[in-house]
């Protein structure tokens, strides 16, 4: 599995480049590309869906640091940068920009597979939360759909409270859809023809 | 602000106690503890209350970094561990374990406050999610609450669901709490009563 791993590297530098490339593949990641500019990185992360982007960047500033976390689609994959310098502000933009591993003075080759490794469970971690988040929220969501949906039925069926949900749960049996979408579609309706 | 940031350092080694001790004071954090051995660790993070842990390990398994975790309290401050050596399991555990950073030979002095500042930029964004996703799940769990809450009184005194919400506010304007606080009380009392 570890060896299929696509890796986008963007270095400058074309001796860092063979360096850290070396190392991927030392390590057993044989699947590098090179970009010697993050110009166009955009579209590059499009075309190659690398599993993993490596980017490294002397004199980051916060501009920067933002686009290539945008550039490199830093939460729908782990990006690491490296970096040579850094300070507390721009820390918190590159965490706060997604960057799943931020590495400052740390290019050394021993040390490379380690980060993006550590890349790779952070970056799950945060995919993790992301989506217990977001099912949360959604669940609050649906719940505040389907009472509204109940309230409809109520008042124009006069119906108590468990028989909407009968008929939304029968009609949504009916038409082999979920409760919540046929709730969804009453609200949408609801909202269009008052 | 940063001057006053209180570190826990755990080190064996003197000398690199030492050079970490003189990196933190050069770099303007001056308030560092530092102790020998991680046993009584968890008794010396409630004695100090230190804002970032930093922790120095050569050889980590996966049950010392657990261990190390727990008892630096790695959910209620950044905790930055320094390995010599990983694999990508041990790199799971570590980020799975909660701590902010972790890094593979690494603790050479200019980096150490980088990866520091780099820690408090990661714990407090962790932290974010992490309320965001309680946020969440008690606003969900509320909901269902007042529902019930709703529900009973419908039932018991023969009400519409806005007059049941009605009785529910006015309670918690009378009694200055919140809606959720009597909609619980309710639902306790139906729980005792039944």
């Amino acid at each position: 599995m570890e060896t299929t791993l696509k890796i986008l590297v963007v270095e400058a530098e074309r001796e860092r480049a063979r360096d850290i490339t070396e190392a991927l593949v030392d390590g057993g990641w044989a699947n590098v590309t090179v970009m010697e500019s993050s110009v166009g990185l955009a579209r590059a992360i499009v075309d190659a869906d690398p599993d993993i982007v490596l980017i490294d960047i002397s004199h980051p500033d916060r501009d920067t640091l933002e686009q290539l976390s945008i550039a490199s689609d830093a939460r729908s994959r782990p990006v690491a940068m490296f970096v040579d310098r850094t300070d507390a502000d721009l820390s918190q933009a590159a965490i706060g920009a997604g960057l799943s591993a931020y590495v400052v003075d740390g290019l050394q080759k021993n040390r490379i597979k380690p980060v993006l490794q550590t890349a790779i469970a952070r970056f799950n971690m945060m995919v993790k939360m992301q989506s217990e988040l977001d099912a949360a929220k959604r669940a609050l969501v649906d719940r505040k759909t389907i009472d509204r949906a109940k309230g409809l039925l109520m008042q124009a069926r006069g119906v108590t409270e468990e028989e909407a949900y009968s008929l939304l749960r029968k009609a949504a049996m009916d038409q082999g859809r979920k409760v919540i979408d046929v709730a969804q579609a009453l609200v949408t309706s609801a909202d269009l023809l008052r």
